[in-house]
């Protein structure tokens, strides 16, 4: 594997706890907070200092550890009593996060199926959320540079379009849409990402221009409504998005904003790509519609920071994601390979 | 003609001065700002105290008669001279408004065909301006009851996506855009309004929220990016939007997003209107293309009141308009009729 040319790591394991790069504080400080209790894991997911499907599953990793490590009782019976609890706990603070339950449950069996005694178990803990944490960062890298083989070939460097965070923030490290994006920088394919500012929560604005600005790679901030405009000027050569869950038949739900983004890209011919760990994948879903659609606070639209925007008296409609249907889509880009929407089957 | 049914009026002529609603303390406070020289009409257009293309007509209107006011000279060669350069001053506050242009034009044409002393000159200048204002006030009512003519007429009551304001406080009165939603609202053919909110600016959720509320019309504030994924959950009926230069083939100026709400209307089977008065049809320009394209100040995208959105070393692309293709609108509504796009020559 090549360098990773990143400098941003949301999570660290150092010594005997975690350091997160506190997300909700940037871009205007750049700050790690210490965890070592699970506690303050949890509070830590729930309060979005660590967001992003991956880095909340490897985040609730690291807390079963944490809240395993603090568990008195040498009894592997009574152990495996308490550590139901503190996953318990760990489960609560973003229900709708499949990556957190899938490494819970990750966790909890490595517990179950290592024979020994309480500390030697902890110990094996450890060890697997490391490994999923590890694991993480080396897919997002093999999305990363399978991305290359299909990302255009002409112009030489590309202007790649960018929508929400999909970077090294919302994973272990390196990211899926922002892993290819780092790819092809790497690679000298790259010459400027442009940045959707993502309304209404602007991770765009906040977090992704922040992750390019790190590891020094060109970046254009742009409003949303801008992509069509740009893409008719001939400034987008690619559009790269991540993904919070993709069905069978390729439909991804992603941050509100992406199917308007795939139709505008499809307008234009411009290609449309969706990076994605396999995990992502629900074979469980046939299509798009199953999905169910998450709506969040009305705050969100009505103020930034201290501004607010609208007069009292309106009413808002704020739902947190949207599907892109799989025909906008020209490649679903996973650690397996790059595929069309149609072909995920065959990666399963 | 019939009631407005609008409390909103953006300009008023009162004793010896103009007020203008300051748009940019909307919706925080409504204020009225007293002007009684054309430099600081100027000023007031070029920091959109005063914004929306018929709006500023008219207020470039009333700033040629304060500059005409105040010009010393009993001379009439030497007023001319005068006049031409306080036309100039007022022309450079917004390059991409036509309607500046026209109002401007008017009223050089009125100072010129006025015979008589300087002072009757003025005096003309004022009776000109004031007649400007009404015909506009009387030009959007027009363009609202022509509307009927084309909204859908299934569902017996439309919900109505909007974007930017074309409403009462971007014209004399009533509004382009938001003249077709009063008059809609009037008949009993209006569920609801949705207002992009409109980034960089906001108009959207800082000025037609405010419109709506102001006139008792229910209305629902989305961000920009959520439009596309509304019209597939079947919210939207149709989608109508102001102008700021429409050229002879139809081809559409408007505030950045208008052409991706477009495309992404099309891609539903959505109707697009766009609502504006004649003045709007630059017949001189063959196509967008010939449409210069305004940037405005970047720091519109990095920060909402005092919040800093992005960290330092990015880099903005801040395009104040884009241009709608013609084949993407339905009808282009105006106060002599709504026609296909192609067909704006038989109004000429």
């Amino acid at each position: 594997m090549t360098s990773s040319l990143t400098q941003v790591y949301p999570i660290i394991w150092q010594d005997d706890h975690v350091l997160l790069i506190d997300q909700t504080r940037l871009p205007k400080e750049y700050t790690r907070i210490e965890i070592s209790r699970y506690e303050d894991m949890a509070r830590a997911i729930k309060t979005m200092i660590v967001r992003g499907a991956p880095a909340i599953g490897i985040a609730a990793a690291y807390g079963i550890y944490l809240g395993a490590r603090d568990i008195q009782s040498v009894d592997r019976q009574e152990f495996f009593t308490q550590l139901e609890a503190v996953a318990d706990v760990l489960r609560r603070t973003r229900p709708t996060a499949v990556n957190l339950f899938w490494a819970i449950d990750q966790m909890l069996k490595t517990a179950q199926e290592t024979n020994g005694s309480v500390e030697q178990v902890q110990q094996a803990l450890l060890e697997r959320a490391k490994a999923i944490h590890a694991e993480d960062i080396e897919t997002c890298k093999l999305i990363g540079d399978t991305g290359l083989n299909v990302l255009p070939t002409s112009p030489q460097k590309l202007n790649i379009l960018t929508h929400c965070n999909a970077g090294a923030l919302a994973t272990g490290g390196y990211g899926t849409a922002l892993g290819v994006i780092r790819s092809a920088w790497r690679e000298g394919r790259l010459e400027r990402v442009y940045a959707d500012e993502t309304r209404p929560r602007l991770q765009g604005a906040k977090l992704t221009t922040w992750e390019c600005v790190q590891d020094n790679i060109p970046v254009t901030l742009i409003a949303d409504n801008m992509a069509a405009h740009c893409m008719k000027q001939g400034l987008i050569h690619a559009v790269i998005v991540g993904a919070d869950r993709i069905t069978a038949n390729g439909d991804t739900a992603n941050k509100i904003g992406t199917y308007s983004l795939a139709l505008v890209a499809k307008a234009h011919n411009i290609p449309f790509f969706v990076a994605a760990p396999l995990s992502t994948v629900d074979f469980k879903l046939e299509t798009g519609t199953e999905i169910p659609i998450e709506e969040r606070d009305v705050s969100e639209l009505y103020e930034v920071g201290n501004t607010r925007l609208c007069p009292t008296g309106v009413e808002f409609y704020n739902p947190a994601f949207d599907v892109t249907p799989a025909e906008l889509i020209a490649a679903i880009i996973t650690e397996k390979g790059a595929v069309k929407p149609g072909e995920l089957r065959t990666l399963k």
